[in-house]
C-alpha cells in the first residue's frame, strides 16, 4: 500500500487548484455567464492562489449552434482575450475539448498565439486512442495537455490499467481520474488514485481528481486521493457544476495549507456573484435523485431530469430507477 | 497501521445504526415535533433496519423549564410510551443525558420498568469521572450505556488517552467519538478511531462516531472509521441535526451492504416528513458560516447566531471570527 504523501499539515508544492466553475458549472445555465461574472472570477481566481482557470470547452461548432448555447461552449480566443487581455498573471488557462466533440485540427491555435495554456481532453476509458491523437497534435502545438478519464467508476480494472499504459506512452502531462457519477468513496477512490499514481510516476507524468458531489462526498474524495499523491486538484465556487455539482473551491482552499490559497476573496465572490445565480434560479447541488444514481453507479441524466421537472416525488424516481436498472 | 475490517461489499454484522433525528434534530426545533412524526420516524426506522433511535435528551428539569421546549427534551417515560407503546420490535430506544445538565439519580427508572434500552451519556474529556459515575449508576440500574466524548478534535491527545483509560475500565458499552464541531477530516478521525478502537478492543468494548456537516464531510468520516471497525454509527434523516447537521441516513443506509437495511421507506418519511419541516422554517444543513467554524474548529455558536439572524454577509461574518480567535 502506497503510504500518504505528507500529512494535514503540509505545504504540497506539487498541487495545483483547478478552477471549473464556468466550465462544469456552465452545464448548469447552459454556460451563460455575463462577461462580469467570468473577469471577476478570473481576477478572484488570481487573487485565490488558484492555479489554472478552465473557461469552458471547445466544442465543435459543426456539432453545435453557437446561436444555442453561451459563448463558454465554445472559448474562442477574441472572447477569452476579451475577459483576461494578455492574462498577465502566473494563473495558467484551461479549456477542454471532449473526444468526438470537438474540430481540433482547426478551433486551436499554435499555443505561441493563444492565451490558453492547457487543453484538458476528456474522453472514456474506451476512447483512449482518440484521445492520445488529440493530445499528440495538441502537445505539438505547444500546450500543456491532460486526459481525463471519465466515468471511472464504470470502467473495469483491466480497461483501466491498459487505458493508462496507453496515455502514459503519450505525451500528456496529467492524467485525472474523473468520478463522473459521483459513486466512489474515500476507500475505492484511494484504491483507483494508487493504480493511477502508480503508472504516472514511472512515466513522469501527475494525477488529477474532478469529483462529483453525488454522495455528498466530492471534498472528501479530492482530499483522500490527494493524500496519496494525487495534485491537480478540480473545485469550482460553490461547487457548482452539473447535476449534484463538484468538490467546492471555498472547502479545498480552507483546506490546503499553501499559505499561498486565500480563502477571503472567494467568499466575496460568492457573496456577490453565486448567490445572485442561485436566486436567479440556476439549480445544482447535492439532493436525493443524485444520491441515488451515484449510489447506482449511473449517468445523473434521469436525475438532471427529474430536477428539470422540478419533482419532489423522490420515491416514484427511486423505483423508476431500480426497474429500468 | 490497523487495517480495514472488511471491505466495500462486507456485511458487517457488529455495526449498528443509530438514528438521532429527534435528539440532534430537536435542536433546530425546540424539540417541537408533533407526535404524528415522531410515530411514523418510529415505524420508518423500524422498517429501514435501524438498530436504535433515540428519542431526545433526559434534561434536568430544575435547570430547563418545561414550558420552553418540546417534550423530547426530558424524553418522560409516558412520552416515550404513547409513541412505542412496549416497544414490540428489534429496534431498540435511546435516550441522551448530558453531565452536568440532568437529574439522573432521580429521573431514571430501573431498566425492568422502563421502554428505554440505552442511555449515552455526553461529556467533555475533562468530565470523564463525572460521567463514569453516571455510567455506573445507569448500569446498575440495567441499562446499556454508552459516553458520548464531544468535542473531540479540541482534546489533546494525552487527555484522550487518559479518558479512554478511565472509560474503558468502567462498564460502559459503547465508547462515541464525537466531531462536535466537524472539523475532523477522513485523514485524522481515522487516526483518532484507531486511537479510540486500540482501547476499546482490549476491554471489550464497542466505538461509535457521531459526526457533523460543517465541511461536507459528517458521511465521509462516518464511513471511514467505520472502514477501521468503528460500529456504532449516528445519522439523521436528511442530516437533520443541529448547525450544519450530522451524517444523512439516506446515505448511510444507501452505502451499507447488510440488506437488513432498507432506504426505501426513508424515502417515504422524507417526503411526507422532512420536506414539510423545511417548508415550515426549520433550517439546517451545510452553509458557509458552519464551513468557517468547521475549518477553524471552533464552537459553532457564532454561526447559529448569524443563521438565526438569516443573515447572508458571509466575508463580514469570517473577518469576525478572525477577530476573536
Amino acid at each position: 500500500m502506497t503510504s500518504r504523501k505528507g500529512n494535514l499539515m503540509s505545504v504540497r508544492d506539487d498541487v495545483k487548484v483547478l478552477d471549473a466553475t464556468v466550465r462544469d458549472g456552465g452545464l448548469c445555465n447552459n454556460f451563460e455567464f455575463t462577461d462580469e461574472f467570468v473577469r471577476e472570477l478570473y481576477k478572484t481566481n488570481i487573487k485565490s492562489g488558484v492555479d489554472y482557470m478552465e473557461f469552458g470547452y471547445k466544442a465543435s461548432r459543426t456539432l453545435f449552434n453557437e446561436k444555442d448555447y453561451g459563448k463558454w461552449k465554445f472559448c474562442k480566443e477574441e472572447d477569452i482575450r476579451a475577459i483576461v487581455g494578455e492574462n498577465v498573471s502566473d494563473m495558467k488557462i484551461s479549456v477542454m475539448a471532449d473526444v468526438g466533440r470537438c474540430d481540433f485540427r482547426t478551433d486551436f491555435l499554435p499555443k505561441s498565439e493563444s492565451v490558453i495554456d492547457m487543453v484538458r481532453v476528456a474522453c472514456y476509458v474506451h476512447q483512449i486512442p482518440a484521445a492520445i491523437e488529440m493530445i499528440e497534435y495538441l502537445h505539438d502545438l505547444g500546450y500543456e495537455t491532460t486526459c481525463n478519464i471519465m466515468a471511472i467508476s464504470q470502467a473495469n480494472l483491466n480497461q483501466v490499467e491498459e487505458a493508462l499504459a496507453m496515455i502514459c506512452e503519450s505525451s500528456v502531462d496529467v492524467i485525472y481520474l474523473v468520478d463522473s457519477y459521483g459513486s466512489l468513496y474515500p476507500e475505492n477512490a484511494s484504491v483507483l488514485a494508487k493504480t493511477f499514481l502508480a503508472a504516472a510516476e514511472n512515466s513522469g507524468k501527475q494525477v488529477g481528481f474532478h469529483g462529483h458531489n453525488n454522495q455528498n462526498l466530492a471534498f472528501a474524495n479530492t482530499i483522500e486521493t490527494m493524500s496519496y499523491g494525487i495534485s491537480y486538484l478540480d473545485a469550482t465556487a460553490q461547487g457548482m457544476g452539473r447535476g449534484a455539482g463538484n468538490c467546492a473551491m471555498e472547502l479545498l482552499l480552507g483546506f490546503l495549507k499553501n499559505p499561498k490559497y486565500n480563502l477571503y476573496s472567494l467568499l466575496i465572490f460568492i457573496e456577490k456573484y453565486m448567490l445572485p445565480l442561485r436566486e436567479q434560479g440556476v439549480v445544482w447541488g447535492f439532493d436525493l435523485q443524485y444520491m441515488f444514481t451515484g449510489q447506482l453507479n449511473r449517468h445523473p441524466r434521469e436525475a438532471m431530469q427529474f430536477t428539470a421537472e422540478k419533482r419532489k416525488d423522490y420515491c416514484e424516481f427511486y423505483k423508476g430507477l431500480l426497474d429500468n436498472f
